[in-house]
């Protein structure tokens, strides 16, 4: 007997618990290096990106929690242990030490344009298998989105 | 001329700076499990310990925020970023999957004792090189030694 | 000229109609018994499953609200009237008297274990009819399988 | 032993109990039809109803759990389970489907009135077997009443 | 290079941008009409109405805001210019000078009844192209079909 | 010595203290009259009739106590004492009393229509007087003339 | 058929009237002269006193409300027109132009003491007649009593 | 003349004034025994327990105010000084030193338990000295039987 | 008989009625063209202004209801149908498509100084008409003008 | 060209300035004093003229910011350094060291009537200058004569 | 193995626990004798004393409780106990009865400088043993010095 | 005897009441060239650097409150008056008029690093005369190294 029961047949409850331990991963990563940028950004736009990325940290922080509360509730248990989040965490993140604010504005384009399209591929593969759980990602997919685009507006004009 | 300008000399910041960084890293590593242990948890104490957990996570969020800002303001770039964390995290996390209440009683117990440690060491270290700062690790011991003894209390009748 | 012309075409209106008609006995039949388990309960978990239980009813209140509003808003008149509750709410509920808190647990899991399963039907019969209606169903179902979830994990050992 | 031990004395005790019980059945019904009203209301003056309706209910709700947790207070299982309302809530419930605003009112009134009628017999037959239980109802009748009479001043000018 | 690069391959994003554009002046021109309603009308239903008015502007306005912002974070420039919305707005609207509470319930069901048949045509259209802006225009149907039902049980009985 | 000395010359004085003694009885009266309609309404629009004339007395009060204070700022003593207000409030109050909701409307156009009336001339006499009190009262007429735009509106269509 | 039937048997209902309806009067009177020392007193307690008076109004204010929708809701119409006020309240109000602190403190300590005289009376004489009356006579007589100790502990050392 | 003179007969001032202090003593003698438990308390019911121990202190600080004012309103000098506290409070408080989750539920459950048997006697005696201050006993009895009930509930099973 | 009866004799209420009417279209439009460039706003200042720019929507609707609600206490039924804005509004609205944040700069300049410019020249017109409606326009005049110097001060240095 | 272009013709431009400048030392100055006696008050009535000594800051200080943005918004850049405070205010500030309350009353009776003596001009000038700025001075004198009626009557009787 | 471990070797825990609850017993002590006099006092400065002693006890309430946990949290088991109040507290209480209000402030004066004076001592003793309760009890005294100074000032002038 | 008696012997409190009456100056001038650059800053930083400064003036004006509150609670009058603060403050402040956003992103850095320059040092001198004082002065420290830093990373790249 599980320790908690699924309410998904097997293989549905398989493949959602990838999408769902994948997406924790990513928005854990997120809020790592969105608070390092946060922490480490200068450049007369100090002040404003300052703010914007603890935006994005905040939202990160808060889906991460309903992303492995969610994989909990289908029996699947989330990991999203220090050594767990390093191994697994694909985006390039900053590198040591100060930072330029243009050179924050473009880290957070990449690092949200990757996120976004791990997200639709995961929204893709969860239509059948759970529409609760393909819900939760349209949600969070809207809302990197939103960050998606304000930091491309950010980012103009652009030399390459 | 440096990104930004201490007001500590030199051998001074780089004391400071050392013991900053090394609680950063212990405060990130600290949530990064307490959350690991509020998702994966079971067994009759389950509710109960779930919520106190978060209350362990939002106050290491919110010192890992002030001390990372603290060593920005003296001139030290912190880094929290998760290759970091992975690699400068020394505590004992909890083990993949579902944990038992008191697996996760006993857990948090050893991973307070072992960063209270630690900051114990660095309120020692601190003293003559800013106070400042001193005066920030023992506002944050002091919230630390609180859960210490109320995961200590929730941990009676002991065995070993 | 009905009272309330429906946006949908007879056929789906009916299909959605239903779904909705018996979620709303279902969660009214929730809230009943999840209050009387509130006030029932005794043992050693009181306190913490006596507040857990009232998060259960508020949930179960605030969606029976959306769900027959949402059936008036297709033309179709909710009916929750006791009478109807008694009649249609296919759940065990609690045997009479004082209950003990591990069968408290036991009892919840169960008839969450249940309604999600009526639920988890509705989602895939009405896709076609309502997607309106089926995003409220799929929000209700995230929210009862969190809860479902936290019951199980109360639940753990478990001897059958 | 019993579970929970009263403060009365064993008659005292019944009266009481008996009085709390039939008080509960009442409050759940009226939440219940109230609600039923509240989604199934038409006519001109179906939003300023339709608003008074809920204040009803929620001073059904929250009247209901203070009587039942007095109930228990003194040692009586209180019991709100759908069959025990269905079963013993003795009042005319509002017709299946839509209702005109002027009906509403009507229903609202009777409903109030009978529940008013009861409610000052318990006032009467718990004063020397319980004055805290006797205060409870007090405070609740004049609620009731409150609302009795605006739902009588809605319903001016009257033809029978 | 574009300005706002978008996650949505051409074709979908042509179609999604169209869909959320005309959505856009819908909403913008709907607060309007609704505003223009809330100052003019007349009648005993007067005070009940004109606040109800104020939720369906409140409505439009939150989502026209929402909308906008999703056409942006696709990569189309939204555009809800005066001179776009007195153009590209199809719904009759009020009449100059003031207005009967009657004619105002009336006006508002057609005005809603024409929004959500545009929406319901939307959804279908978007469900491939992108669930993310499929789920936002579900979230925002069930709005006004909520509004929908209460103006057409403010609107009876009928004589048309 | 005066016990409160004023900024304004005695002429001014004289002029500003009779505008703001017969405003604050006029308040006082409104208030009174106010509530009287608030607990004595009867009819259909009872609800509606009821709450907004709350708002006509919690405007009449607040600026009551402006007022006042306003007089006694410039050394003139504020007398609003029962016997004071019964004496020289010069509006049509209602009859003793149950009050048909229609009834009620009329009475409110015409206690505000009378109202509006008297501050208009106190605002022409208080422009070289005192600048400051003017302000005061210009605000007032504004809040009061809405309520009277309101009652109005509610009051269509007419007989007489 | 009365337009608000009563729940009282008729003579019950004529004496909780009678009581009610003065009460009424004492409340609204005491608002009268409350605030009017609020606005005309002067002295080194100024402050102190001017704020404490605001109290008692509110106090007042908030019973007579509460007072005369208890003979509403008994059938009874209310009666606090400003005649009325003026010939039925009995207590001795300020004298007109500004008023010593001390002077206001011993106002406050006789008024309050006749009113709560009069409320002692009404509480015995509605005990078999309306206990629900009753106890709302007995929530406020508690509060005045507590402003009649307040304003004695002002009054000391005194002279006569 | 006595420094606050008291709106009771005398021999019912003297009654009700004992009634009073007595009450006041449990009072504080409950909030200092109820924080000495949640300071002392360990065991696997820690946090539970800690916490509703927070509510009774919070009950019986707010009702111990009550009280004192109350007697003071009576004209009745309240005595809460450490002194008295120590040698009037009859009740059995905690042993020295840590205490076991179960020791202390028994511990409230009798503390509440005499408590409230003192109560019920003065509920009985100030009826006919004083309806207002037999109201106070009779609300904080109620909440006091709700606490009572709440540890009884947590203790269960029981063995002796 | 009018509809709503004005306050005002004729030719005031004329020349009041064109002022407001005028200042309600400016709104209008300046809340369209302030949404417009929130959205489509693009370059380094995006944060910054972007935010900045819901401010000034904000005032314009909120003073664009407290404008058209002025007219209507005055007796004149205000329009604002989006036909009616796109055909009074006089201001150059931004082109379509994005828009760069120093033209957004430049664009609010200069559509807040006509605005002013014809709310400077109704005040004057105002002053002998309805002091009423000239401090309405104050009120607002003050607002935008702080707009105005804000915008500006982000425009600096310029070049022509 | 000017940095900030004033909405104003030159003469009335240097007109407003000036008054604004004047009146911004004014507060400035104002909140000094009011501070240094809120910091330096013994007496009796410490407490009492203490927190009122706050709101003559808070009110002082709000002003000021509301006044220096009014100056920007003209195109006149204010001036609020330490060295023009020190300069240009003119009041007689309180004496070193502690202060009794009666001569702080005395001081800030005297340093209201002579700030309020200083906007009574400056309303009179700005008149046709420009109605927006008299508006605001209008405000701010109202709020001052207020508390300039408060102190005085605080400092009743007098000898002098 | 004791029941809370202490992160302090054993002479240092014993100087702290020594200095921890002797201030623990000052609190409680003060916050009894503070509301005593809360509840006694009389005379004309009663209002605004009565007030500011809330103040004390609030301190006083809230510091023992975090000086009792950072007891537990040293493994230090607190005593609160009425007996151990009362047989420690050093402080000179109030005498029975009615209190003027100059002996209420002359006692608080009295009162705080001794509880200040054993404050000074314990920061003393506890720099070297443990800088995290030393800053705890700086916090503390920066409370009560703050207090001392102000009721020190309401005692002004002197006689003795 | 002194006015308020200090709790420090003689000399120390003469080396903290100089430390802190320098402070006081400092933050009072601090707060004043705050606002003066939030008023007159121009360039594209404007919003961000204006409400940045708004930060710097809340911080300076609440801790020149609680030091200005230490002195007095250390028996040492405070002095912030006009001429004082003029005299005393050391800081060079913003030239007359309009001030580029980089110059007063230079400015701030100028003056908090100074600022911070004094601070340092009055921690050292008052660690042994009063460590309550000096606690305070940690906490200030921490707050202005923020600003200092923040200030710095938007001043970056520099070219000096």
């Amino acid at each position: 007997m599980p320790v908690v029961k699924s309410t998904l047949p097997e293989p549905a409850r398989q493949v959602v618990g990838e999408a769902l331990q994948q997406t924790l991963v990513d928005l854990l990563g997120l809020s790592l290096i969105g608070k390092q940028a946060h922490w480490n950004i200068v450049g007369p736009r100090f002040r404003s990106i300052h703010l914007q990325l603890d935006e994005v940290v905040s939202t990160a922080r808060t889906y991460a929690d309903t992303v492995a509360e969610r994989a909990a509730a289908l029996g699947v248990s989330p990991d999203g242990r220090p050594e767990t989040v390093a191994a697994s965490f694909g985006l390039q993140g900053p590198k040591d030490g100060w930072l330029r604010d243009t050179e924050v504005v473009r880290l957070l384009v990449e690092a949200l344009e990757a996120t976004v399209g791990g997200l639709r591929e995961r929204i893709a593969v969860t239509e059948k298998a759970d529409p609760v759980t393909q819900d939760l990602l349209i949600g969070l997919t809207a809302e990197l989105e939103k960050q998606y685009w304000m930091f491309q507006a950010e980012d103009w004009p652009r030399d390459n």
